[in-house]
């Protein structure tokens, strides 16, 4: 039943994704005789952990019950008191963990607290794959420093780029609408910022995502219209030459360099875990910036939406990024996803 | 239970994938209180056909079953006499068919032959669907007079044509030597056949397809060393000029033009249901025939297989044949083969 009550808590825990950055998303339930007397997720930075909700609502049905939790809980005081101390003041049986955490004032000590406590404590073996999933881009910023890069494109059935977002895409309930609210960033170039509309996320509660429109060799005169101060979406532009923005009030980084690497870990030290690069928003235009990508090792996954079409070439049809290699994709899947299908590998 | 028993004849015709043509695959499965008491399949033209290889398994147990059929029994004496009059010889209480059978020949003829001796028939409406879709070839050249035309090509995931079959898809098992036994023909370019060995299927028991060589606008003399006559596979040169093609005894036919539609028409009187077009064997080369396939709706279904890879552009990555005009692939389906996923939609 271990891996039930972790799926549970996975579940649990993606409720709150697009919301939790810098922190993990985490999920916790309580369970007693064999029934479920609590759960609980993290809402959001800030707030207290998954845990906390869950032992709260179970009151003391907690004592002697397994706790499943999807991320080893913390033993340090940060903006909340360390779970651990919760675990062992309610005197819950045991605690079941999806994975340890790889911060490195978390990792193995939360563990190690409940243990010297008294606590019997088990991984979850069969769930540690989904568990790792669902912070996939949280685990890479604490390991790398940078922010998880996601490249996404969309298809005809013919290979050809299809420069839009497709049908229903981006419609509320659409797949880009959903992907919007999962991502911290998306990297857009100046280009395209000039002339569109920036996307949005049309799920209900969704946090928009920083928009990073990428200005590099722009003239002194960046004009973004259809933004606007201090309404949604945050926008910051990446330059390597001062310019002036329009409107005023949008956030100006003048860089030595527009070098990639730099930038995403710019991005991880401002609580962005993860960042969206779509080939419609910031493709044609920063096809040079997309060839490092690759090449540095800073693109981590590919998302292609294949449209059940076949098409004539509207454009460029080549996304033959990555310099001179071509490289392959692991553990793919592949879904419908709102009558398209979805692929989705790792480099 | 009409559909699993159903489903269990459209397993069993499909035994004889590739043999049957110009005949339907048919499968057949006898029921008599709740067992199956016997089954059987068409296994190539001029063999007797499902029914009677059940029928005369069942034996006595046949009087008062019931008869599962994936299509409409016959009623005409052809190489093999009516099954009709099997079904009514041996006393059999019902029938469930899966599909009536579009031969004008046959149309409802069967059914009602099998009504007027008392036999209760009915339509499995269920597996009416994968009944027709097991028999799509069989059913288009029927309809049309002509072969029924599939598109195959091997994409990245960037959507670049990779210029090979895929890693496990041309040896035993694969994908590719799968496909080929199921196929009636296969269009290769003359400029293909020059400098390549053609490709076999490698499964058990496969009946190779006939090579269909598009040679319009060849040198005099057309060269094809790869093959040797009198062996498999079995070739025939198209040409709109009169040619000579080493080695000699291959046929070669010419055509007052190499226009698309006379020669599906040609194939479906030689007996073809099927034939399979794959962009790296009947490529570039005649792209202009392609452009033809889905300007006269000559082309009805799409295969691509997606490897799990980014690659750099190897030549052309431009599928977009079809004239000026995108066009829409119905009933899409998706699942993994050898790694790869594949996709299957219909024009």
């Amino acid at each position: 039943m271990d891996g039930l009550y972790m799926r549970w808590c996975v579940e649990l825990a993606h409720k709150a994704a697009g919301h939790t950055s810098p922190n993990p998303m985490v999920g916790c339930v309580i369970v007693r005789d064999g029934r479920v007397v609590s759960e609980g997720f993290h809402p959001k930075a800030g707030r207290p952990h998954a845990d906390v909700f869950a032992l709260r609502d179970a009151g003391d049905l907690a004592e002697n019950a397994t706790a499943y939790v999807s991320l080893e809980p913390c033993n340090h005081y940060g903006r909340t008191p360390p779970c651990t101390v919760a675990f062992i003041n309610t005197k819950v049986k045991d605690v079941v963990v999806g994975m340890t955490d790889p911060n490195p004032i978390v990792a193995f000590k939360g563990i190690e607290r409940l243990k010297s406590a008294g606590i019997d404590v088990r991984l979850c073996a069969e769930e540690e794959a989904s568990c790792r999933k669902l912070n996939e881009a949280y685990i890479h910023r604490m390991l790398t420093g940078k922010a998880f890069v996601t490249f996404r494109t969309t298809l005809s059935m013919n290979g050809i780029v299809v420069n839009k977002s497709g049908s229903t895409s981006d419609q509320p309930g659409g797949y880009y609408s959903q992907l919007l609210k999962e991502y911290d960033g998306v990297i857009v170039s100046s280009n395209f910022a000039k002339t569109n509309t920036l996307p949005i996320s049309h799920e209900a509660g969704a946090k928009q995502p920083l928009y990073i429109i990428m200005a590099q060799g722009e003239d002194s005169q960046l004009n973004i219209p259809f933004i606007k101060e201090g309404s949604a979406p945050e926008a910051v532009v990446l330059t390597d030459s001062p310019i002036s923005v329009e409107p005023a009030g949008i956030e100006v980084l003048v860089l030595d360099r527009m070098n990639l690497e730099s930038i995403l870990q710019l991005l991880a030290q401002r609580g962005l875990c993860n960042v969206l690069v779509d080939f419609r928003e910031a493709g044609g235009d920063i096809s040079s910036l997309l060839n490092n990508f690759q090449e540095a090792k800073l693109l981590q996954k590919v998302l292609v939406e294949l449209l059940p079409i076949w098409t004539v070439s509207q454009g460029p049809c080549d996304l033959a990024f990555g310099g001179n290699q071509s490289f392959p994709l692991n553990d793919m899947e592949h879904k419908e996803v709102n009558g398209c299908v979805l692929l989705e590998g790792y480099v």
